[in-house]
This record gives structure tokens, sequence and C-alpha cells, in this order.
């Protein structure tokens, strides 16, 4: 473990650390409105995951395809987002140009809320989701594998 | 982002991060125990999800509401705690009142492990779910709107 | 809350920080690697879950065993690696020794890089998975009773 590194990259004076804590409520603020949307559409739907949900209304228990479409973007959400949540942390530590962290904070922010609104707000034909998950996904990607790099040394 | 901020908010000794730290420790406990939960479940039912498990004891792959229950309120704390985990750090970074900071930490913690009982362990009908899952999701919205609005400045 | 602690712990120069930062890397690489496996075995089977993915391919959305069991094996990532990484960190604030961190860091990451594919890449008899689930399952609650009892006092 080679590199240079400095306590400052550490402190909350750091610019970098204030985006990450701006982008990351961002972010969080957006996956928490996954439940909103599933909420809305189980009303909308009458379909209910649980007896106590659904009986007191003289209904049955059942999935709906546009609950269920929304249940897989808030999926899609934890299996990527939850782990750039860590992993930009962790690349932030790499002690990266401002600038680039800039953008890469950006971009991501930008291409997961469009991912949420092609998936589950307006449903966009192809490759519209394939390509706000791949930015996503890329950008996740380069991030680990510079902090995997950076502190194998 | 212009707010006075000092490293005293990022050290260890902060009774913030203590704070954090503790409460983080039981989230994560009460997490892990869904697994066993879920087995319990599985072996009382004899309900398994993949042919490995279940044709040693020559049983066929099949679901079971009960399993599937705590299965939902295991992913429910995955779209809830997972983000608490991180927005509640950052929203620690804010430099909060140390007595609403350990208000908001216990009375979430409280509502999580309610939401557990009432979900998966004894079902107590509605809104006791409703309840302790809005509990826990205002607190969390309440702490990335904070962050939002302080890291943006 | 009475245990001595110092900002050493919090230095980004604390050998245990840059331990974490490695292989917290490392899993997050291997849990982003989960969506290729899943893309792979949903064109291998043309088991689409959108109808946006299925009808310019003239299929239908169906569900198909081999993509749900790579599904599977990365919800279990969800549930595991996700509370992993955060009270992994909290356990490193309690200042272990840096060789037992070392180990514990280590065999979680091999158990859960063998937990996948005995998963989800080559089918393995239990009590393979079992075993490899189990092994980081016992270090993560290691370390969250630890984390509770030290931030307790």
């Amino acid at each position: 473990m080679a590199q240079a590194v400095t306590d400052e990259m550490n402190s909350i004076q750091n610019p970098l650390l204030r985006l990450y804590f701006f982008y990351v409520a961002i972010l969080s603020l957006k996956m928490l409105l996954m439940s909103v949307l599933t909420g809305l559409q189980r009303f909308k739907n009458n379909a209910f995951a649980n007896p106590e949900d659904a009986e007191p209304r003289k209904l049955k228990v059942k999935t709906n395809e546009d609950v269920e479409r929304v249940r897989r973007a808030h999926l899609n959400d934890l299996e990527n987002i939850t782990v750039f949540f860590i992993v930009s942390y962790v690349y932030l530590m790499t002690n990266p140009s401002i600038t680039l962290a800039t953008t890469l904070f950006r971009v991501y922010t930008i291409a997961r809320i469009a991912h949420t609104l092609v998936y589950a707000v307006v449903v966009i034909p192809q490759p519209a989701r394939a390509l706000s998950w791949a930015v996503g996904y890329f950008i996740t990607i380069f991030m680990a594998v510079k902090s995997i790099m950076h502190f194998l040394a």
C-alpha cells in the first residue's frame, strides 16, 4: 500500500466529501420515493401483497404488472445505487481530480433518475432504459477498478 | 457550499459518530436475523427455493406464504434501512443538535424493530405495519432533505 | 460510551481503513458482475422480464430457472454484503487487532466469492452453498455484536 495519502482526504472540509454528501442525499431521496410510486400503483390497481392490506378492502391478494414494474425499478436501484454509495466513497479516497469526480457524480445521478423515469414512470422503448442503466453501471465499475488498483499497491 | 464545518464532525470522538456506530450495529444485527427467520419458516413449511435444498429431503421446490411474508419484510428492510445507513451519516455531517439526532436514531430503530415484529413475527392488523413503516420513512426523508439543503449551499 | 478512542482510527493512513477500502472495492465489483451474469442467462434462455425487452425479439415475457437462480444469488448478496459494508466499518472503529481484522476481511471476501460460484455459476450440491454463506454470515454477526458491546459502554 504505497501511494501517499493524507488526512486531508478524510476531512469534511474536503470538497470531494461535500460533493459525496450532496449527491448521496439526492440519490437517497430518489430511492425513498420509489416506495411512494409502488404505493400509488398498488392503490390504483387494487393490487396488494398482504391479506391484511387486501381483505379490509374486500379484495384478494394479487400481483399487477404496473406494480411489478415499479418494484423491478426499485430492486434495480438497490442492486446499483447501494453499491455506488460505498464504492464512490472509496473512489474519493484515491484522491481523484475534483473535475473528474464532480462529472462522474453528476452524470451518475442524472442517469439513475433517467433510468427510473423511463422504466417506471413513463415507459419508453429500449434502448432508453439500457443506456441509462449502462451509464451508471460503467461509472461504478470504473470507480471499483480504480479503487482496487489504488489500494492494492 | 457556504456553511461552516469543522473537522471535529468527522472525528470518532464526536458523540454523534458514536451514536451512529451504535444504532447502525443494532440495525445491522436486526437485518441479519431476518435470514434466520426465513430459514426457520423454510424448514417449518418444507418450502425451499432451490432443487439442491429440496431434493435431498424428497421435496419439490415450492413457495409458501409464511416464507414469502418474511422475505417481504426483509426486502422492506433492504429498501429502507440500507438508505438510512447512508443518509443518516450524511445528516450527522450537517451538525444537528445531539438531542434531536439521538431522538431520531432511537425512534427509527424502535420503529424498524416494531415493523419486523408486526409484519413477520406476529402478524397484527393494519395500521400497525403502516405506522411503524411510516415513522422510519419520514425520519429518513427528513434527513435526506436536511442534508440536501445543507450541502446545496 | 467509555472506551478510549483516538482520531487515528478515522485517519486514512490507518492500515485498517486501507484494508477496508481494498476489500470493499473487490466485493463491490463482485456484486456488480451479478448483473452481467443475469443478462447472460436472460439472453441464453430468451427470458426477459419486461415487454419492451421481449417484444422486439418476438418473445413473450417469461421466467426461467437459470435466470431466477442468478437473481437469488444477487439478492443474497444484497442481504448480506450490503450489511457487511456498513458493519465492518463500524467494527474497524472498535480498534481491533490488525491481524484479526485482516483475516476476517480476507475470509469474508473468499467466502462470498465461493458462495456466488457454487450458487450461480457451477451449481454444486449442498452443503457448499450453506457453508460459504454461513462463514460470511457469522463473521458479520461477530462484527455486529462486537460493535454493539463496544459502543454501548
